[in-house]
């Protein structure tokens, strides 16, 4: 297999589309990434993420849509979709479109525009991805699958409130350094928690998780280009390599895994990601990992290989994911306040990895990254797509 | 690249899926496919094609809901969205991902259940992938828009009525053969059109086009096991390889093309399928078209090099397009009389090549071909698939 680069990023601030359409937030990402990559309409391939162009926008082809838009004939055009782990999905295939020596460039880009829903129907639109049979006919959603899983891995692991509130704390300040972020406002653990209007400013959804243990719902679109060695050397563009990308699945029903306190997709998916790179986490300089609940942050940097299992909250607690701690996690603020617009978020983890790698994260920069990780969580861990990227040069 | 080759073929009948669920009859169709090909459990990549999930089913996460109906964990596994060439879109795919080496056996299954629309309202979800401002909103659907082509293109070449009518008798003919085709019932050229009773029988739909000149709506799935050439020599099946692929768009609203009885896309695509192939039209045993509309087959054959351009009435009227014939057409029934079911045509047209070149179509079979063709047609021709199939050995 070829190697395959990323030599163009680009995306909306996330939040509020406003009266953007699905397919503007989708042009407008796009167009970024394609400007910077500097290709002008030289692009074989397009790759639309998006989860719920059906559901909530009632519109299908988004791909040719695309190639309407931004003027791409003949570009073949396709959307992908793998829940909440569309943009990963997506960027892998991209990955493997380049790489089988098919395209020599390929455009991946990922969106959603979730506005058409608010509060129980966004939960209820996110739960169609649950086993249709087992779970959502029962009224199972994502945050109760979090919620039951946050309770048995706290009691597992001495992991409390307070650790939980330490993920959104730290993601929220990263937050205000990334003017893309959804929420730019910083919480504290007194808020969060102590204060005695905590109980109405930050409620239980599932208990044990809280409403700021929970990503907003979002608006907005990222999107890479793709290309073969040979293209990327002639852009003139920093050599970011897609060193490594791996996936896996686990049981559709979270009750059917025989200890549902393990994410095993997550470890099979790291480890195949790391096999390909050659690499193993204790390489990883920065990593976006997929905290749509806080819970998820803690949970997947030990089954990543960050560090070993029931630790990732002490090794949280001793401000090793902060920026400038061993290994940052979730500079860009994570699903937690960068926001998740859910076919957007695979693609937007790989949009901050590239520009840290190239040394364009502005205020956020971590200092001089050579290898980038990040994780995209489907369902509730059934359907997982890491990624290792490598700074060449 | 490496080579694909296909090892494995299964699809439901075609037509009403009862009380089936969308995840069953797709589900049916990977287990034949699976069985057929005789993998087992390992396959390494699930690949769903399908558009109208979340419009239709209000289901998102297909692909990890086959993996888990079909225990394929910890396979990577998504759906692939490209309107009525999503099943074209996803055997690409499939034929990358081995191509590119990542994987060496991928599972296409593509489907679809429609019954919870009829009526406009499935001309209505169809129409989810016309042009949103310029087209959807005035009204557009895609018999209307088949209904102005078929205008144009037959005032140009002389095309009539019974031409039309030729091809809905020819597709109905060759189904009473494929057990799995949703409408089994031969029609004459007296019935359809000159009969008093036709008026009732076979009204206008979009005029020109009757009744009997546009596909049934129809459930179904259908499915492939793609591999690397040792799975395939291991497996000791017949070797059907993937020669070429082909895909290209064309702009999104049907009025801004320069001349509206040109599929440029299906031009472009089918080029690109032979030259990869390292073929040309003449070399082609069988095809696969896709006749959503008779007029349709008539311009597609035209567009894909079988005949000159204003010709290919005139090698229907003779025959050439029959079992038996110079290049026997839609030996199926196509998607007139085989039904289409959104997602699983694409799939299934391979599956029918697939078969003929296997020398397993029962009393259909075309008498050895070596070469196989089909054209998986998104949008109103904004998005085409063409493959290039070959027996070898």
């Amino acid at each position: 297999m070829r190697d395959t680069y990323i030599i163009g990023v680009g995306m909306t601030k996330f939040g509020r589309a406003g009266d953007w359409t699905l397919i503007d937030v989708l042009e407008y990402a796009a167009a970024r990434a394609l400007e910077d990559a500097g290709l002008g309409e030289n692009v074989e391939s397009v790759f639309v993420a998006n989860m719920g162009a059906g559901i909530l926008n009632r519109l299908s082809g988004l791909g040719s849509a695309m190639v309407d838009r931004l003027c791409l004939f003949p570009a073949a055009a396709e959307t992908v979709e793998n829940g909440p782990a569309s943009g990963g999905s997506a960027v892998k295939i991209g990955a493997m479109a380049v790489g089988s020596g098919a395209v020599d460039t390929a455009l991946v880009v990922g969106g959603e525009v979730m506005r058409a829903v608010t509060g129980w129907e966004a939960t209820d639109f996110v739960a169609t991805l649950t086993h249709p049979e087992a779970e959502y006919i029962y009224g199972v959603t994502l945050p109760a699958l979090a919620g039951m899983f946050a309770r048995l891995y706290m009691d597992k692991y001495g992991v409390t409130p307070e650790h939980l509130a330490m993920v959104a704390i730290k993601n929220h300040e990263n937050a205000m350094k990334n003017p893309d972020a959804h929420i730019q406002q910083t919480v504290t653990m007194e808020g969060l928690l102590h204060r005695p209007e905590a109980v109405v400013n930050n409620p239980y959804v599932a208990e044990p998780l809280r409403m700021f243990d929970c990503c907003p719902v979002s608006d907005g679109a990222a999107a890479v280009v793709l290309c073969s060695r040979e293209v990327a050397e002639r852009s003139g563009k920093p050599l970011v390599r897609i060193a490594g990308f791996g996936q896996a699945t686990d049981t559709h029903a979270v009750h059917e895994r025989e200890d549902p306190t393990e994410l095993a997709a997550v470890r099979t998916a790291a480890e195949r990601a790391f096999a390909m790179a050659g690499r193993k986490p204790a390489d990883v300089d920065v990593a976006e990992l997929h905290d749509a609940f806080t819970i998820l942050e803690i949970a997947q940097s030990e089954e990543a290989g960050f560090f070993e299992r029931g630790t990732g909250h002490i090794a949280l607690e001793k401000g090793e994911t902060r920026p400038g701690g061993r290994l940052p996690i979730n500079v860009s603020g994570g699903l937690k306040a960068r926001g998740h617009p859910v076919g957007a978020t695979g693609v937007a983890q790989v949009v901050e990895i590239a520009r840290h790698l190239r040394g364009e994260a502005g205020e956020r920069q971590i200092e001089k990254p050579r290898v980038g990780f990040t994780c995209n969580f489907g369902g509730f861990g059934n359907n997982v797509v890491c990624f290792v990227l490598e700074r060449e040069g």
